[in-house]
């Protein structure tokens, strides 16, 4: 459908919905970044931004002379008014539950943490994470009135009431089950929820200076658990179980898992699994402290252990890399940050098994970013990445007057 | 953004753009199968159609009497105007090319088939194409005036120059490089082309009677390749080469593989690496032929065989389906039609692999639909999904006049 005369003012108004949703997802960016990102010329972004500025939409957040590379005058950055709302990200881990809240430029304003029980029912999680945000906002002087939307994770499989996860509870008016909409109920906005290691994948695909539109994350823990994004998407699978990257079979006949079958990765590359390999072969190591300190000393057994948890690691990651041609392959969990040459050598292995993948910009493999501890960071990527992960959701009910409810704005 | 008045012109016209898209890619439908898709209640649908009905931009196709299931009176099944748009889906084999032409209904209208010489260059095998095209235009009275799209399979990655795969050529007047642009130039549309094996991928999963959002695919013929639906499309990858399973190391320290490495899955799962694991065991096979004589004999060597393919093909696949979680995984090419036992071996290694996943609806493992023959069919498959399949794509160009060019009809 070519444009017909009279529509001015629409496409107008699409392209004021373009700019304020790229600085939703993005933050505070230059004319020169915006244009790039909703593919508008600089002179019509530059008359849509005069009016949103003059109608008080977006301020000028600074400048771009911190981060500026080259010579030139300093770029403004442009944002949405901070004040004109937040967001909230949620993390519930086995024995604590951490939150945060970014303001509409993405600033944290508010982060608390708070324990519980191992063994604590979801109605007393959700108590306590409930009076960790009343207190956070008391404490900070946050009002959530312009709260615009939730994120949680959550341990485990998240696959919701029959639905394809992440949830996404459109109606906080439905019935309260479940904890997105307990959470939806509470604040009365959208909210999702995923399991937090998939989460974790989406949070270091967005969290780069350029987003990375396909990548392979694992994270190595008590358990190995792992999530994909796939074109800038999170992928779920059918039943919400994709990313299950702990339980492929890396050695076939290998230790029984906790799964039922032999050999999967989690087997050879969890941490219990880590330390056990390394106690096997003589290397004295309780806890990663231990492991720590071995890989300090430069102890040449729990390197070698670790060398060949890299490898094992890297064959299955590679398996993954060949079927989806990411652009990063990242490994997160403490384990790699105490020793990295896991990930060194899961490298070499991926760059094997991708022989025969031409690549003008070869994969990069890396360990995460976010720590296990920036749980919570995880939750608030999905809601900044709203649009493009949500676009594949159900459009929401029709209202009775046959008009369509929008999700545009949010 | 909530509704504000004077937008009911603009929700009318978008809901017949979504009824319009709905029977575009779908095919002919009841109101009620309508009313799913678009998300619409009856009446307000109903409201819909009775205008585009009466305007004549849909008529009433048939009814569902012939495919009704239970009781009741058959609905009335509506569809585009079969007149008001065609679609050519064309195949680039090593040593053909396929053609075929279907209506805005999805029925196929014409096909043909014209060979080539496996080293002929490009401009010839294109000219090969348009002939054939033309050819079968005159003879079935065909006039491509309203042509939609054309999607276009090629053997061998494609990745375009530079794009992310499947190319999408919005504008048929640029450079006249690459087959897309080619056929852009020639028929003034829009046209997606991909790797072949991918598109068969797509037509899988399409061409069902409820469409499949997340499967693997698989093709064993001289060589191995494979094709991955997600959420209902078709993945990419990075750089283009997501999907090439026949790659992944199979049997590490195997046999040497054409690309480089050694034991990769297309030493083990190609036809011709299946021909010679029976010939080193003593079963006289040259070809297809021969196997499938040995087959329907119940020759137990040449079945011990086909197991072990079998058994190693479903570990690779057991990855892939961990890391996806697809409701399907799929094998195609004519070596499973032969040997059916291929498939079940793989679908007992699969079932092993993916134990500890819940499932309610346990994963299909199936051979292909469609036949290695049918591969324009896939083609037309990449052009009837198109809006979710180019819904990740690039924005067109913004035109001088501020306004962006629609990509909404198509």
């Amino acid at each position: 459908m070519s444009m017909t005369t009279g529509t001015h003012a629409l496409v107008r108004r699409t392209h004021e919905e373009r700019v304020l949703a790229a600085l939703r997802a993005g933050g505070a960016m230059s004319r020169g970044e915006l244009s790039k990102r909703v593919g508008l010329s600089r002179t019509t972004l530059s008359e849509i931004t005069a009016s949103l500025l003059q109608r008080g939409a977006i301020v000028v957040a600074d400048t771009d002379a911190a981060t500026r590379s080259g010579s030139g005058r300093p770029a403004e950055r442009l944002a949405l008014d901070p004040a004109s709302g937040q967001f909230l990200g949620v993390d519930f881990g086995h024995r604590r539950v951490h939150v945060v809240i970014a303001d509409a430029a993405h600033e944290i304003i508010a982060a608390g943490l708070e324990p519980y029980h191992n063994d604590a029912p979801w109605s007393v999680r959700l108590g306590v994470a409930f009076d960790l945000i009343d207190g956070l906002c008391t404490a900070r002087g946050v009002h959530l009135g312009a709260l615009q939307a939730v994120g949680i994770g959550v341990p485990g499989p998240y696959t919701g009431a029959g639905a394809r996860g992440p949830r996404v509870t459109w109606r906080p008016q439905a019935a309260p089950e479940g904890v997105d909409l307990a959470f939806a109920g509470r604040f009365g906005t959208p909210v999702v929820a995923d399991n937090n290691t998939r989460l974790a994948a989406l949070a270091e695909a967005i969290y780069e200076p350029e987003p990375v539109s396909d990548l392979v994350y694992v994270r190595l823990s008590d358990g190995v658990g792992g999530g994909l994004v796939v074109a800038g998407r999170l992928v779920t699978g059918a039943r919400g179980y994709a990313g299950e990257l702990g339980h492929v079979t890396a050695n076939p006949g290998g230790s029984q898992c906790r799964c039922g079958k032999r050999g999967c990765l989690e087997t050879v590359a969890s941490v219990p699994a880590i330390l056990a390999g390394c106690r096997a072969r003589g290397v004295d190591v309780e806890n990663l402290d231990d492991l720590a300190a071995a890989v300090t000393k430069g102890d040449p057994v729990a390197d070698a252990v670790l060398r060949d948890v890299g490898t094992t690691l890297g064959r299955v990651l590679g398996a993954a890399a060949m079927a989806l041609n990411p652009n990063e392959v990242v490994i997160g969990g403490e384990v790699v940050h105490v020793a990295p040459v896991i990930v060194e050598q899961a490298a070499a292995a991926l760059r094997y098994e991708l022989y025969s993948i031409p690549a003008e910009k070869p994969l990069v493999v890396r360990r995460s970013q976010l720590r296990d501890s920036d749980g919570a960071l995880g939750a608030l990527a999905a809601i900044f990445h709203q649009s493009p992960l949500l676009a594949g959701y159900p459009e929401p009910a029709e209202s009775d007057d046959g008009a369509t409810q929008q999700r545009s704005t949010w």
